[in-house]
């Protein structure tokens, strides 16, 4: 299997803890898109995935697939012991319910702040993302509001349990936890009050497959070429 | 258990389309809210689903399950045979990335047309969507050409197979087929070239879950409220 990403970046991230949780990483060939170049809008990316995103896995037959989420039930089923996406109908539920949430009130809402009220990736990308009938400053300073929203609703979830569908790490753990180191590398402070959300973080984080990931946002090429 | 809904909307339809499929709708008890007076945004209802979106499934248990997404899983998965949501990894995998497509290509496309290009479902819900920083009337339509590219980019997809994702029906089909409903409802007039898209709409509106659920977008006293 290939699959299409770029280190560093938020939802490759989240494919690569999947593949560190379900030891698949040796099975995998990894092939790196330029975002910062935009190669992920063009002709020869669009035709493995048409939303124009990453990451991109590609299975052996030559079937692409796009999603994290669709991604992560592949690669959590192929043993068919799927812990990351829910063995019960119960356990599905929760999982794509917070899965979503973390998706919606804080991964994406950070990058939506960080494309619109920050430099972002630099002007190649923003030819992309720059309709003229919106004030982006002012759009994405509510999405980042909408983040720190999230992180006060996820800060009362996890006073309830231990993981965020229930007393097991899951799919729905890793995208907030991609969600929160977007959130650090564009400047967004989770306020220290959220005291259960950041005790599962380190939590989290010294997970086997994730630790050592927090830090790693933007490999240091990118870093450079975006003028850090 | 208990689903939170409105009859005629989009994402109702959906879960009724699933309920039909697993012939579950003996089990359920149905609550009506009131979209049209914005209920799904006031407090009682947040309660139950912080997003303040429809539908929301209630477990005997009293667990709320809300998102579209994470409602099929539940439901079709209480049987042990998730035709619906997919049965092998690469089944899954299709359906949930066609699933995510068909939402973010058409469904929420022309959801986001209709509540701003349009005069939606009135004044009282549009205090929550009316941010004074976008051009709503150039979102809307930009919005609606999205969907219309979405029916292209659909219509291809179903030259080379029967169903959105595969060989057979799946919960990707339901969000496509909930999203023409919505387009036809809203006025977004998907053109008659996309004719593998049009006989698969013709198919699929004859599956006994689905028959005679086209055409049925708001309920009778809902159109009266909106001025039709």
């Amino acid at each position: 299997m290939k699959i299409y990403d770029r280190p560093g970046f938020p939802n490759p991230a989240r494919i690569r803890i999947v593949l560190a949780e379900k030891n698949l990483d040796a099975k995998i060939e990894f092939v790196s898109i330029d975002l910062i170049g935009a190669e992920h809008k063009q002709t020869a990316f669009l035709a493995k995935n048409p939303s124009g995103v990453l990451p991109v896995l590609e299975l052996d037959d030559g079937t692409f697939i796009s999603e994290s989420t669709a991604i992560t039930e592949y690669l959590d089923n192929l043993d068919g012991n799927p812990t990351l996406t829910g063995r019960t109908p119960r356990e599905k539920a929760m999982i794509h319910m917070m899965q979503r949430r973390a998706e919606a009130e804080m991964l994406d809402a950070v990058g939506n702040y960080f494309h619109n009220a920050t430099p972002g990736l630099g002007p190649v990308l923003q030819v992309y993302k720059n309709p003229e009938w919106i004030d982006r400053n002012a759009w994405g300073n509510q999405q980042r509001d909408k983040a720190l929203a999230g992180a006060k609703y996820f800060d009362e979830v996890l006073k309830t349990r231990p993981y965020l569908a229930g007393d097991e790490f899951s799919m729905a753990d890793i995208t907030l936890f991609a969600g929160l180191m977007f959130a650090d590398a564009a400047g967004i402070a989770i306020p220290d009050e959220y005291k259960a959300l950041s005790a599962w973080r380190s939590k989290v984080s010294e997970l086997p497959s994730v630790k050592n990931r927090s830090g790693q946002m933007f490999a240091p090429e990118d870093l450079k070429r975006l003028g850090f």
